[in-house]
């Protein structure tokens, strides 16, 4: 495709960046952004630029915070022994809608994914295990994805932190609440078969 | 969804801008942004900022260029008395793509939509009246697209057009040249026998 203006053209290939955006998509959102006032675009502009140059992240649990330790590990009440591994801030968001959930989380940033060159390196994992060496933690949850990437990551971690003697669990698999057979994978009813447990257990809320 | 950065929020909401881009892609484009380096995200910053503010349109035709008049407007081996309209640069690309079409273009920036409140005097409609007036144009044909917003448009212009003492046309419809009948909507495939043509004519190149 080409394009009268290098500048249209510099910016579609710049949107084409985005995940899951290809260059119709990025044309589409440049043809919009033209429909609208400059101030508008500026905005938006700066919105993304301060995003990545001002952000921070939590010194303990490398979750998103504008201040150096955020609410949640600045929260006396929560137990400091129980660290949920999460892959970013949607999890944490996801997990605390529940209200299942008083321990503190450990934000990864990412998953281990070979094919996207995301090793474990790239992600918040030194961090973790410097928390764990401290010996403040007792028990570490693996929320992961039930992926491929998820599953990577959640064996690399288990090797690596059961060698530093803390215990370390992961979420179940099973299938929904308020699902029915029928319209479950075969993977996940083998599994909730596999892992099945005795009755009064099950039921408990 | 509470977050506990304003900046990642601002960034998500400012991304939600964008059409067809909800809270939960924005979010997903916000977290990618996060991981990338800050020079490269600053520069999909710079490129959207810069668009809106330095972009040029050509004086002739409003369609996207870098310099005042574009190219297809500069070139002298083009039909100056034949100009078709069109919503923006994607369809002059598609046009230029067929290589059947020798005239100018008229870039309205848009189609008239009272659901998006965009009506006439928010496209590039003033300026194709005053090159109409001007007297050196034939006829207009309507390269619009056959949705509801793309036939109001066709005939706010016709009706004005006509007004000026200009011939106005616009593209054919009927089922796409290597498509069968079975495959083809009824309003389309009825649209083609309305229009059906003598077989010589039809099958000429």
């Amino acid at each position: 495709m080409a394009l009268s203006s290098p500048l249209l053209e510099q910016a579609v290939d710049q949107l084409a960046t985005l995940p899951g955006v290809g260059r119709r998509t990025a044309m589409r959102f440049a043809l919009e952004l033209l429909r609208r006032e400059p101030q508008e675009v500026a905005r938006l502009a700066e919105a993304i630029r301060r995003l990545r140059e001002e952000v921070r992240f939590c010194e303990h649990c490398c979750n998103i915070s504008d201040s150096a330790v955020c609410e949640i590990c600045a929260d006396p009440n929560r137990d400091r022994g129980l660290v949920a591994v999460v892959e970013d801030i949607r999890d944490v968001i996801a997990i605390e809608n529940t209200r299942q959930f008083r321990g503190l989380y450990h934000v990864l940033g990412g998953v281990i994914s070979p094919m996207d060159g995301v090793g474990p390196d790239d992600l918040h994992t030194k961090e973790l295990f410097a928390r764990v060496s401290g010996g403040e933690v007792r028990e570490v949850v693996l929320a992961l994805g039930a992926t491929l990437e998820g599953d990577t990551t959640g064996f690399y971690l288990n090797r690596r932190l059961k060698e530093m003697g803390v215990e370390v669990t992961m979420i179940a698999r099973g299938i929904s609440v308020g699902g029915d057979l029928e319209n479950v994978d075969e993977l996940t009813l083998g599994r909730s078969i596999m892992d099945r447990k005795p009755y009064e257990q099950g039921v408990k809320r």
